[in-house]
């Protein structure tokens, strides 16, 4: 388990490979990733706040994007459905 | 075992499911907090020292308050019994 | 897993007993370190990125450098072959 | 394994329950401490760069002094022997 440097989200790791980011203030999930095939046994939040490194008894290790995607609004003045 | 940012606390886990909060400086106890069902397999300090993150073998993930809730006064000028 | 402090790099160990520099940006490998005889359990860089510490079930602790070398120009003015 | 706040030194467990500490410029044993009876798990550097906390499978967390003692001078004007 780890914080991100500005102590507003953690990860963490499940026994079914996946990674959970967590909205610390308020509890929730943030994003669940999936990519592992085998036990994630080591988790790094970047420094810079922006990445997540992951090692895995796959044998491999992933970079993950450590801040959720902005929701894209719908272009200003347009006809969104 | 993991220090706070300001050196002064370091929580640690133990066998029993606890998380045990102490005074550097003292080596006392502060805090033993519980809620986790099986082994405590990991623990985090947040960065600004204001939570705990643990993960646990009871596959969940907890968020403690880090800093010692300070003692209530009693109001001023009341009547406390 | 560990990042450097600048983020640029992460260094993880794999089953082979080798460390591995990658470069976050590519995800390229920049290195590949070899010299531990047994499993490598732990791994940090250090607060000035310069260097990596593991620790190994080979009972050895080894520093490796954590900055891939720069290239050496050649002199200049000089015959380089 | 980890490195004090200043990178110059690091501090590692072996398997016969002891802490060392090594000059990192150097490679030299600076301090090796024992007080641990089973295994060493777990190991953190002060964020002050003044203290080592670990844990171990004796079930007793312990505080270190992480800066080797200076040594002391005779006083000055003496007939130290």
């Amino acid at each position: 388990v780890a914080f991100s440097p500005d102590a507003k989200r953690i990860v963490s790791a499940t026994l079914d490979n996946t990674l959970t980011i967590w909205d610390v203030d308020t509890g929730n999930e943030l994003l669940t990733l999936t990519g592992h095939f085998d036990r994630i046994h080591d988790i790094a939040f970047s420094p810079d706040g922006r990445q997540i490194a992951t090692a895995s008894e796959d044998q491999t290790v992933k970079l993950w994007n450590g801040t959720p995607a902005e929701l894209q609004a719908p272009p200003q003045g347009g006809n969104a459905p």
